[in-house]
């Protein structure tokens, strides 16, 4: 840190992301990835706007807009297109919590919400799961902060209904409710709809897995009018032109292609099922993820020691050292074939430990 | 504004970028892109980049961040690649000013540095320009804060010297100085060097304007190694995947095609020459640009007039409201035919005018 940084800054933990290794070739079942590639819809489109880069990017996202609110049923000045999700999140973080306004969230779910409110100095309470990492949902009514939910939550994938998800916005009416549905596509039930009842109620999502687009940096958020202008005013306050015009035509592109999109979850969601039943056998104990990665952990083999053996052996998931979940990794669905490739490596490693 | 938006930023006044009109063809000479299409190397890149977007794009941004240190003749750890430049721009306002360091710059200069002086709280100094626009570098001599200048300066263009510069970062030694170079390559010479020797400046540069990537969306920062670090504590505690694996290409590709770009600034450079000459001949009065626009007024018409009567003939310049620059339009130059264009319909209105 030099002399300079600002004293405000200096307990500032970052996030880590994810491993994203050079020097060799892995099997990459860590960040979350789609194991299939974009649309081609979204690849030509975003090679055609590459053409024209001299231009600035439409900072209004004119034709993004358009496309995602007819996705949500929504009209266009209900949604905020963004660089990727972390940016409508830390722009929800700056727009809707302060020293009256604690941010409220679970003790296990994405681990940048925390680092978000430090970012912004403003007071965050975190809400035990329980002991089987579901979410009780009565510790979050009238919980008098700015509430932030992932839903499926992280790393858990544990999801909660759509009725659940009311009875939170429809409690907090005078705080508002951030449900961040960054897997909802492979297995939940989006709120979007909500949004045009309740004036409270902000929801994200991200192009980044469902629709294969992590490395353009597309998410966006849906919530009533004036919700969307304050963190409009926040957007044109940091960074009015912050979707690069190739990710605003990719995501059009994308969103022309909902087939393309609905074809993959399906894949993602029985390959999940196919590895979870698998894992089972072996012994694996597994929370019920409604994502696009399992939560697991073996009773007789450490956490910490299954990413390592895995990593020898070419396979690249994620494990966390959070005090309730170090005996688990969060392993990534990729494709049938990862999958297989995976179950085999975890078979040898369970087959060198006895 | 919604009855949830955070008291802290209800005073915000957010930065109006361009018009970017979507119902008309103008000729664009509002925003300062460049009139030339992007390299076909950056075109190239980008396109097979987007065959990949199922990947995240590299945090560490390691090819563009050592393609950016060449160019500039130092390591890559003195270099972050930014979404934008007023991403590096926002994170140095969070990293360097707080209520010990307020910030310091021009009264007239680039519209954002009082967004992001109050989008981060954080208490700022405007020093006037000389009547004649020029900067006086005694202003900033142990100027007790940090000091943001753009060289050469927007919207007048005027630029100061190598030697200059130096003498303002010699004389902080105990604040960091930022010198917003967005302009730079139409006629400045740049302080990129000057960073090996001091370890309070920070140089920052786009990508929008003499590489033809506004729509792409690139910044960067060079400094030491130790206000580098600083920066990528706010960057990922921000958005550590903040510049998408398209640009992150495309912008390696233009880096491989100097002599393109040289030969795009030196057609803007010559152009801008033809305009000034044109418009003097016509009774403009100009300053001094360095840049990629002419900042232009007449003795007989009004600013808002000649920016309205432009518009009509299907010209769009730039018009600010600002009390010492109302008289004066900010013309981004453009191709010759553009700015033939240009000078016929600055011929008609001044007929009309009689």
């Amino acid at each position: 840190m030099s002399k300079f940084f600002s004293e405000k800054y200096k307990g500032l933990t970052p996030y880590t992301p994810g491993e994203q290794p050079k020097e060799r070739k892995f099997i990459k079942l860590n960040t979350n990835e789609s194991p299939y590639p974009p649309s081609k819809k979204a690849i030509e489109a975003a090679a055609e706007a590459a053409g024209c880069l001299q231009l600035y990017s439409d900072p209004e996202a004119k034709l993004l807009h358009e496309k995602i609110a007819e996705l949500c049923g929504v009209t266009p000045d209900c949604v905020l297109a963004t660089n990727g999700s972390d940016e409508i999140l830390n722009f929800a973080f700056m727009a809707f919590c302060d020293d009256e306004h604690l941010a409220i969230f679970p003790d296990i779910t994405y681990g940048f919400y925390s680092v978000f409110a430090e970012l912004n100095r403003v007071p965050y309470k975190t809400v035990p799961l329980s002991d089987d990492f579901t979410i009780n949902i009565e510790d979050y009514f009238n919980a008098g902060g700015t509430v932030f939910i992932a839903n499926p939550n992280a790393p858990t994938g544990i999801c909660l209904s759509l009725d659940e998800i009311e009875k939170i916005v429809a409690t907090n009416q005078d705080n508002v409710v951030v449900i961040d549905e960054a897997y909802i596509d492979f297995g939940g039930e989006s709120a979007v709809g909500l949004t045009k009842r309740y004036k409270n109620l902000l929801v994200t999502q991200t192009f980044s897995k469902s629709r294969s687009m992590a490395g353009a940096r597309l998410g966006f958020g849906v919530a009533c009018p004036e919700l969307i202008r304050d963190l409009n005013t926040i957007k044109y306050s940091t960074n009015p032109y912050n979707v690069n015009s190739m990710t605003m035509a990719a995501g059009v592109g994308v969103l022309c292609d909902e087939e393309y999109t609905r074809s993959n979850c399906a894949s993602v969601i029985a390959n999940r099922e196919y590895a979870m039943a698998e894992l089972k056998a072996l012994g694996f104990e597994m929370t019920n993820s409604k994502a696009n990665f399992i939560f697991a952990k073996h009773p007789c083999i450490d956490g910490g020691e299954i990413y390592l053996a895995l990593r020898e052996k070419g396979i690249l998931v994620r494990h966390f050292t959070g005090e309730r979940i170090s005996q688990y990794n969060r392993i990534t669905v990729g494709s049938r074939e990862q999958m297989q490739a995976l179950i085999s490596a975890i078979k040898e490693i369970l087959e060198e430990k006895k």
